[in-house]
C-alpha cells in the first residue's frame, strides 16, 4: 500500500479457503508504483466449472467497457474466471479500451477452455489511457502460471490508493452444510487522485442459482454499498460481483423457499456490510467513521435518501471533523434532501443524546456525553423524522484537510 | 466584515438611489460581533405606497418562519417594508421564532399604517435560537428613527461571514423612461459556521405588475441563483425578493407585450447574475471562480443538472484548487448526474482548449495554454454532451483547505 494506513484501519481477518476458488497474482506493471515497485497489480481468480455469478454495477452514464461487458455477462449467470487490473481504469478509452478487455477475455478463455463471456474483467486506476495490451497479455500469462496465493495477497493486489487490505467473511448453515462466504474489496473514497472505483468480490462454496444470487446481491447492495459515501462522487467503474462455486454440495438455493436461504442471505448481507464499512474506513483523509440512522421516514428509500443527504453534506462532515455537535447543519441537510420532512417533528441525537426534539432544541441537555462521544473515532447520529415507519442506516466519514491534501495538493 | 476579504472580491459599485426606496440600519446586537462591535446588524428598507413585490425562496423542507410567511406574503403582491436581521437565522425555533417575526411585522406596520403582510422579514445567522424579541423590538425602534443610509451600508449590515459587501445595478429604457435596478446580497457559501443563507434584494423604480414581476424573477432565478453552488448545501432561509416602486412613472409592465418588457427582463437577469456571481466569489475558502458551460444536452434543464453535478463534485473542485486539468473527474461528474449522456460523444475543454473529444483524450493537445489558464483566478470549463440543443452555464468556486478551516477548525 502506498500511503500511511488510515487511523480507522482494521486488521485483515483470518479467512478460510473457498473450495472451487483459486487465487493468483502477478506484476503487469500498469503503472510505476513508486512506493512499492515490486507489488502485484494483476489478480487472477480461477473458478471451478458450474460457478454461478451475479453482479451490481455503477449507475454512471459514462461507464467503462469492463462495466458495459460485465452487465451483459452476468445475465448468462456463469463464471470461470475473474481478472482485476490495478493502476489503469481503462475508462473513457473508447474502442481501444474495449479491445484490451476482449483480448484478456480471449486469452483466459483459451487457457480454461470456457466461453469468453465466463471471464470477468475489472480495471481501476487512471482514466483516459487505454489499458496497454502488451502489459495485459504478459501479466495474464504470468498470472496463469503463478503459484496460488491467499486472500490478503489478492486484496492487496487490487488496491490503488487504498491504505490497507480489506476482507470480510461469514458463514451459514444451508441444507445441513456449513457454507462460507469470503470477500475482498478496494476503494478509499469514490475516487482517489486520478484513480477511481470501488471494486468488490465475494466468493462462496454454496450452490446458488444465478437468478436468486442476483436477487440476494441486489437486495444486500441496497442496504450496504448503496448506503456508503465518502464524497458523493461516483466512479465510472464501480463493480461488485458474487461467485457461488457450489462445492459445498448443498441443494442449490433457488428462492427463499429453499432451506437455508434466509441464513445465506443474512450472511451475504453481513459480508457486504463489512466490506462497505471498510471502504468508508479508508475514506480519503478520514479520521471518523460516521453512522447515520434515519427513522420515522415516509419509506425505507426515503430514509436512505435523507441519510445520504446528511452523509454527503460537506458542512455536516466538516462539523464532525471539528468535533462539533452541529445539529443545525443536520436540519439543513434533511431539509435539502427533497424528501418528505416536517421541521416541527424532527428530532436529532448524537451518540444517543437527543439535542433537538420535535423541531426545537432540547434545552439544558447534558453536553458532556455528547462532547465525549464526538471526540471518539466512531460517531453515531440519529435522525427521527416523526412521519412514518421508514428507516435506513448509512455510513460516511468526516471531511478533513487530509481529503484536500490528497485531491488537490498531490498532483498526478 | 469579519474576515480577510476573498481574493476574488470586487469593489462595491456606484449605485444610484431608487425613488421610493429609503434605507436605514441599526444595531440590534443579535450577536457579539467580536471583530466589529459597532457594526449594524438590522436593516430597514421603507418602500413607497403601491410598491409591487415578487420572491423566490429556498426549496428546503425545513424552512424558517420568515420563509414560510414570505411565501404567503408575496402572493398578495404588495410591499411597504423589509427588515433583515443578521446574526440569528431564527430557523428551527418553532412557534417562538414565528412570534418574533410577527412582532416585527406588527411593529413596522403600526408605524407605516400598512397591512402586516406588507412587511417582509428575513433573518440569517445561528440556527436553533429564537430571535430575541426584546433585541428585535429595540433594534427596529432605532432603525425607524435612523438617518437614511446608502446601498453599501445596507449591504454590509445584512452580512454575516461575508468578507465583502456585494451590490449590483443595471438600467433599461421602458416606455421612454430610463428605469434603474439596484440590488444587494449576502452569502459566502450556502452556509458559514453555524450561519446560514443567501439573502438577496433587488429594487427598481419601474412600475411592474406583481404577477409579471414574479414571472420575470422566477425566470431570472432559474438562470442565475439556481446556477450557483459553493458546497451543494442549501440553507433553510434562502430568499430573493424584488421590489418595484413604480416611481419612474412608466405604464406598468404587465406582460411581454408591454413596451420595454424585454429590456427590463434583461436588466433584471443581469442584476441577478451579477449578484449570484458575487456570492460565489465570496465562497468559503474560494481562490478561483469556475464557470461551467454545458452544451449539447437533451434540454436546458438537463444541461443545468449536468453543470451542477460538475460544480458540486468535490473531486472536480479540489482538482481546480490544485490547478490540475483533470478531465477524468469531469467525466465522472457527468456520468453520475443522472441525465442523458453518451460517453463516446462527450467533449471537454479547459480555457477553450479541448482536452477530450468524442469520448477520447485529444492526443498531443497543447498543454501550455491549459496550464496557464488554470493558474488564473477565473477558470472556464466547457462540456459538450453531443446529444441535443440544451445548454446552461453554472458557477462555482474551488474547494480548498480554507473551506475546511472555516467549517471544521473554527468552532462556534
Amino acid at each position: 500500500m502506498d500511503l500511511k494506513p488510515s487511523p480507522l484501519a482494521l486488521p485483515f481477518p483470518d479467512m478460510p479457503p473457498i473450495a472451487g476458488v483459486t487465487l493468483r497474482v502477478s506484476q503487469a506493471r500498469y503503472k510505476n508504483w513508486a512506493n512499492d515497485p515490486e507489488r502485484a497489480d494483476l489478480t487472477y481468480v480461477e473458478l471451478t466449472e458450474g460457478t454461478g455469478v451475479a453482479g451490481v454495477f455503477t449507475t454512471s452514464a459514462c461507464a467503462s467497457s469492463e462495466v458495459e461487458l460485465g452487465r451483459e455477462q452476468v445475465k448468462a449467470g456463469s463464471a470461470r474466471a475473474l481478472i482485476v487490473n490495478a493502476g489503469n481504469s481503462n475508462a473513457f478509452t473508447g474502442y481501444r479500451g474495449r479491445e484490451a478487455v476482449e483480448q484478456i477475455m480471449t486469452q483466459v478463455a483459451g487457457r480454461l477452455g470456457c466461453n469468453k463471456g465466463e471471464v470477468f474483467v475489472s480495471s481501476t486506476g487512471v482514466i483516459g489511457v487505454p489499458l496497454p495490451k502488451d502489459k495485459a497479455r504478459e501479466g495474464v500469462s504470468k498470472a496463469l502460471e503463478a503459484d496460488p496465493c491467499g486472500w490478503e495477497d489478492a486484496a492487496n493486489a487490487i488496491g490503488t490508493t487504498d491504505t490497507f487490505a480489506k476482507g470480510a467473511h461469514a458463514s451459514a448453515v444451508v441444507d445441513g452444510k456449513t457454507v462460507h462466504l469470503c470477500g475482498f474489496i478496494k476503494g478509499s473514497g469514490m475516487i482517489a487522485p486520478d484513480m477511481a472505483t470501488m471494486l468488490g468480490y465475494i466468493f462462496t462454496d454454496a450452490a446458488v442459482a444465478p437468478a436468486f444470487l442476483q436477487q440476494l446481491l441486489s437486495d444486500a447492495n441496497g442496504q450496504t454499498f448503496s448506503c456508503i459515501t465518502v464524497d458523493g462522487d461516483t466512479s465510472t467503474s464501480d463493480t461488485v460481483l458474487a461467485f457461488a462455486t457450489g462445492a459445498a454440495g448443498n441443494t442449490s438455493l433457488a428462492s427463499f423457499d429453499s432451506a437455508g436461504a434466509d441464513a445465506f442471505a443474512a450472511a451475504l448481507t453481513d459480508v457486504c456490510r463489512q466490506l462497505a464499512q471498510l471502504v468508508v474506513r479508508d475514506g480519503e483523509g478520514a479520521t471518523k467513521l460516521i453512522t447515520i440512522r434515519v427513522t420515522g421516514a415516509a419509506s425505507d428509500e426515503s430514509a436512505r435518501r435523507v441519510g445520504m443527504s446528511i452523509a454527503n453534506s460537506p458542512l455536516v462532515k466538516t462539523a464532525i471533523a471539528g468535533e462539533d455537535a452541529n445539529w443545525g447543519r443536520v436540519v439543513m441537510a434533511v431539509g435539502k434532501a427533497g424528501e418528505p420532512a416536517d421541521r416541527d417533528r424532527l428530532s436529532i441525537a448524537f451518540g444517543g443524546t437527543w439535542t433537538a426534539r420535535d423541531g426545537l432544541p432540547v434545552e439544558g441537555y447534558d453536553e458532556a456525553p455528547v462532547a465525549a462521544h464526538l471526540k471518539g473515532a466512531e460517531i453515531d447520529i440519529e435522525v427521527d423524522l416523526g412521519l412514518g415507519e421508514g428507516r435506513a442506516t448509512v455510513w460516511t466519514c468526516d471531511l478533513t484537510h487530509g481529503y484536500i491534501s490528497i485531491n488537490a495538493d498531490y498532483r498526478s
